[in-house]
C-alpha cells in the first residue's frame, strides 16, 4: 500500500546526501537499578524484541518510482526485521564515556537505509561505571527533533516499579492504530496526537513543521529566506562572520555531552536578571571564543547564533500564527549576537541579553510569513542549504543553532532503571559543522554538541570551556 | 576520474537488493600474543588508522548517473572517512562465541553504502576469553570469495615476531599502485596480479569469473544455464527437491562457524578411500538430514549440492578452458547427489563419492561454454536468480552450495598475535538460503554457514549436527 508523503518530510529526503544526512538522535543514560541481575540488559533486549508488531509509524519506507512520477511517497515494509533496528551492543575498553561518545558519534554519522524503516534503536553496554546507554536514531522525514525526544519518554515512567513498558514503536502507544494509517497532504495541526504522549499514526512532526506547511512554504520561505539572508529585512539579520564552521562538511560526526546542575545555571540568572536561556547562550560564546581561538581563528566580529524561541500562544494568535495543538505555543527563531569578540564572561552575558531582548522584540515586529521562515529554519536545516548558495549571499546568515528543548522535570525510569542523563543529537549541514542542543530534565540540564568530525576539529574540548565558562559567569556574578 | 567496470562487477551491483546483499565476508579469530598490553586491541586499532591512504581498489566508489548511460563505473572517493570503513566494536556480555556470531551476521545482514567505498573492517574485542576478532566485508562487486580469502591473509605474517605489517587497504600491498589505475573492459586473465598475494589495482577478480567474462558471458551462460536448469543437459542436472532452503529469503543473516581437525577428516577418507571433499559433503550431507528431519521438512528424495572444483590445468586446457594466471587450475562446478535419503552414515558417504566421481567424469565431457556456465554459478549468484525464474523452471536446480576454498597451511600472526580459525561468510540469495564454504588453515577446517535468518532457522544446530555426523562417519569408518 502506498501513500502520500507531506512536502517537509519528502524535502529531507531529497535534501539528504552522504554528506549530510538527515536522522535526529538520543543518547539516555541510565543506572542499573538496585539488585539487578547481571543479565539485565540483555534481559531487557530481549524484552524489547517481544513487541514485534511495530507501529506503522515504525514500519513505513520511503517509496519512489516511475509510478510515482519521481515523488517520495510512503510504503509498508512488509518484511521488517525487527533484529535489524534494535540492537545490542557493546563498548569497547576501558569503557568510559569517551568511548559511549565515540560509538554514538559514529552511529551518529551512518544514514538511514531508505530501503527499511527509518529508525534504529541501540541498547549499549560496557560502560564500566555500569551505567546503561539507549541511542536512538530516526529519520527526520519521519518526526522532527522536539518530537524525537518526546518519544524517547514514551517506554519510561515515573514510577521505579514498573517494569514492561512497551518501547516506543510498540502498538500501545498508539492511540490510532485503529484508524486509517495516514492522513492526506496537507497534514493538519491536529494530526499531532490527542495526548501527551500521543502520536499520530502518519508522520510526527509538532506544530512547528505542521504550520511551516499549512503556510505554502517552501515558496514564501524562499523568499522572505532570500531577503533576510540577503540583509534586507534586518529584523532578522546580523553580520555573521565567516569561521570554521561555516565551510562545508564531510558525513562523519562527533558527539559531545555533558551535564550541568540546573540550580548553577539559574543562580546566575537570578543574579544577574537574565534568562536561563541568556546563561546558556553565555557559556556557548564563553566556549566557542576559547576553542576558536585556540585553533588560530576567532574573528573580530561576534558570531551570531540562530535560537528558536517559544512564542505565547496569545502573541502568537495576535500575529496570525497557527498554534501548536500541543497547548499553546509556537515556535519563532531569533538571531543572537553571542559577543565573542568581548573578553569579560558579564560582558558577553550582557550581549547576549540585550541580543535575545531585542531578537524577541524584532520577532514581534515580523510578518507572520518571516515567522514562519524562521521557525522553518529551525527544524528544517533541509531549506536552509540551497538559501547559501542563493545569487548575492556570500557569508553565512548565523555560524551556528543553538536550541533549548524542554524536557521532563522529574525522574524517570526504564524498567527500574533511573534515566540520569538525556542529550539530543541533531544535524550540521554544509556551512553549518556544529549543532548544540539542550535538554533540561530531572535537575540538570544535558548539552549535546553534534559536530562535523572533519571540519569542527576537537569538538570535545567545548566541553571542558562550556564547564569553564560556568564558572567564570558564577564568579562574575559573584556567586 | 571515473573509470570502466567490468560486467561481472556491474552485475552484481544490477542484481543487488534489500533482500541480496552481494557481499562476502571472513572472521578470523586471533589469541592474544603472551604478554601483551590490557590495550592490545585499541593499539592495533589505532595503528591501523596510520595506514590513511587506501590502495586504488579501496577507495573507489561504484558511480552511475545520466553521464554514464545509467551503466556502473568507478569513481574515487575524494572525501574517504577511514574511521567509517574500519571499526573498533566490542561483544555484549556474556561474550561467548554465540554473541560474536550474532554480532557477525548482523554485520554481515547490513547492505554495504553504494555511495562510500565498498568494504569495512571490524575489529572485535570483548569475548571471555580474551580472544580478538576481525570481521571484513567486501563486496562482490569488488572482489570475489576466493580472493577475498587471500586478502585477509595478506595482514599476517608466518613470523610470530612481526609487528607492523601495513593492513590490507595500505598502499605498500600493492603491486601496481604505480601504474594505470584500472584496466579496461574486459579484463585480461594476466590482471590477476604478478605475486602470490598481488593485486591488480583494478578489481579483483579470481581466474574464475575473468575466464566467464573473456567468453562473452552472460549471453552464452544464460542459454546454457537455461537448458541444464530445464534438465536438456543430462550431465549437469539432477533432480533437486524442494526444501526450506529454496525459497525467497530476505535480507536478514545468521552465521554460524566451527573447525575440526584436518586429521579427523583425512582419517575417514583414508580409511575410507575417499578424499577429504567426500567426507566434508557427507558431513554436511548427514548433518542436513537431521537438521530437516527435526523440522519435519526432509524430502524423500536425496538434496543435491553445487560443488565448485578445480580442474587439472592440463585438462582444462585439453577442454580449451581459459587456465587461471595463478598457476594452471581452472574450476567447474559439479552436482553432487548428497544421499540425504539414506539412513546410514557409510551410505551416504559412499553415494556423495560416487557422485562427485561422475560429476567429474561429466564435467570432462562438457563443452568449454557449458564448463563455464557451471563455473560463474559458482561465484556468480547474481546470475543465478533470475535463472530461477526462466519460464519452464518449476523446482531448483540444486539445494544449497558447498564450497571448499584452500587456505594456508602454517600459522600465520597478527602483530604476534597467532591466528586460531578463519571463517568464511557467503552470499545466500532467493532460492538458496543457505551457502556452507569451508576453509583449511594450518591443520584445522573452518565452517562457514551463512543462511538467512527468518527462511533458515535455527542454523545453529547444524553445527552440532556437522559434529555428531563426523563421528558417526569415524565409527562406520571402525576408527
Amino acid at each position: 500500500m502506498v501513500t502520500p508523503m507531506d512536502p517537509t518530510s519528502s524535502g529531507f529526503l531529497f535534501a539528504e546526501s552522504r554528506a549530510q544526512p538527515m536522522h535526529v538522535g538520543g543518547l539516555q543514560l541510565f543506572r542499573r537499578p538496585e539488585g539487578a541481575r547481571r543479565t539485565f540488559v540483555k534481559d531487557l533486549y530481549e524484552e524489547m524484541l517481544t513487541f514485534d508488531d511495530p507501529a506503522p509509524l515504525f514500519r513505513r519506507v520511503p517509496h519512489r518510482s516511475l509510478a510515482t512520477a519521481g515523488q517520495w511517497t510512503w510504503a509498508e515494509d512488509g518484511e521488517l526485521d525487527l533484529e535489524y533496528h534494535v540492537r545490542h551492543s557493546a563498548l569497547p575498553k576501558p569503557g568510559r564515556v569517551r568511548e559511549l561518545l565515540e560509538l554514538v558519534g559514529r552511529l551518529h554519522s551512518t544514514r538511514l537505509a531508505l530501503e527499511r524503516p527509518l529508525w534504529e534503536l541501540h541498547l549499549i553496554e560496557g560502560l564500566r561505571d555500569g551505567r546503561v546507554a539507549v541511542y536512538t536514531k530516526m529519520h527526520h522525514a519521519l518526526v522532527d527533533g522536539v518530537s524525537a525526544m518526546r518519544l524517547l519518554q514514551r517506554v519510561l515512567s515515573t514510577d521505579p516499579a514498573e517494569t514492561g513498558v512497551a518501547p516506543m514503536w510498540s502498538v500501545e502507544h498508539d492511540p490510532r492504530r485503529s484508524l486509517a494509517p495516514v492522513s492526506p497532504v496537507p497534514v493538519s495541526p491536529d494530526a499531532d496526537g490527542p495526548g501527551p504522549w500521543g502520536l499520530p499514526a502518519g508522520t510526527v512532526h509538532s506544530a512547528l513543521a505542521l504550520a511551516s506547511e499549512a503556510a505554502g512554504l517552501p515558496a514564501a520561505l524562499g523568499r522572505t529566506l532570500a531577503r533576510g539572508v540577503r540583509n534586507e529585512t534586518s529584523a532578522v539579520s546580523l553580520y555573521a562572520p565567516r569561521t570554521l564552521l561555516n565551510t562545508r562538511i564531510t558525513g562523519a560526526r562527533r558527539f559531545a555531552a555533558q551535564d550541568w546542575p540546573m540550580e548553577r545555571i539559574r543562580g546566575v540568572g537570578r543574579a544577574t536578571g537574565t534568562t536561563v536561556n541568556d546563561v546558556v547562550l553565555a557559556m556557548c560564546s564563553g566556549a566557542m571564543r576559547t576553542y576558536l581561538d585556540e585553533l588560530g581563528g576567532l574573528p573580530d566580529a561576534s558570531l551570531v547564533a540562530m535560537v528558536p524561541v517559544a512564542l505565547r500562544a496569545r502573541n502568537a494568535a495576535r500575529n496570525g500564527q497557527a498554534p501548536s495543538a500541543r497547548g499553546g505555543n509556537a515556535v519563532g527563531a531569533v538571531m543572537v549576537r553571542l559577543g565573542t569578540d568581548e573578553a569579560d564572561p558579564a560582558d558577553r552575558l550582557e550581549v547576549v541579553h540585550r541580543s535575545m531582548v531585542s531578537g524577541k522584540r524584532a520577532l514581534g515586529e515580523m510578518t507572520p510569513a518571516q515567522i514562519l521562515a524562521m521557525s522553518a529554519l529551525g527544524v528544517a536545516p533541509a531549506v536552509l542549504g540551497p538559501m547559501l548558495r542563493l545569487p548575492g549571499v556570500t557569508r553565512p546568515p548565523f555560524n551556528l543553532v543553538i536550541s533549548n528543548v524542554p524536557g521532563p522535570r522529574r525522574r524517570h525510569y526504564l524498567n527500574g532503571a533511573p534515566l540520569e542523563g538525556l542529550y539530543p543529537l541533531s544535524i550540521p549541514i554544509h556551512g553549518m559543522g556544529l549543532n548544540i542542543t539542550c535538554t533540561s530534565y530531572d535537575r540538570q540540564l544535558g548539552f549535546g554538541l553534534t559536530g562535523c568530525r572533519r571540519t569542527v576539529p576537537h569538538l570535545q574540548r567545548l566541553l571542558g570551556h562550556l564547564d569553564h565558562e560556568l564558572g567564570a559567569l558564577e564568579r562574575a556574578a559573584g556567586l
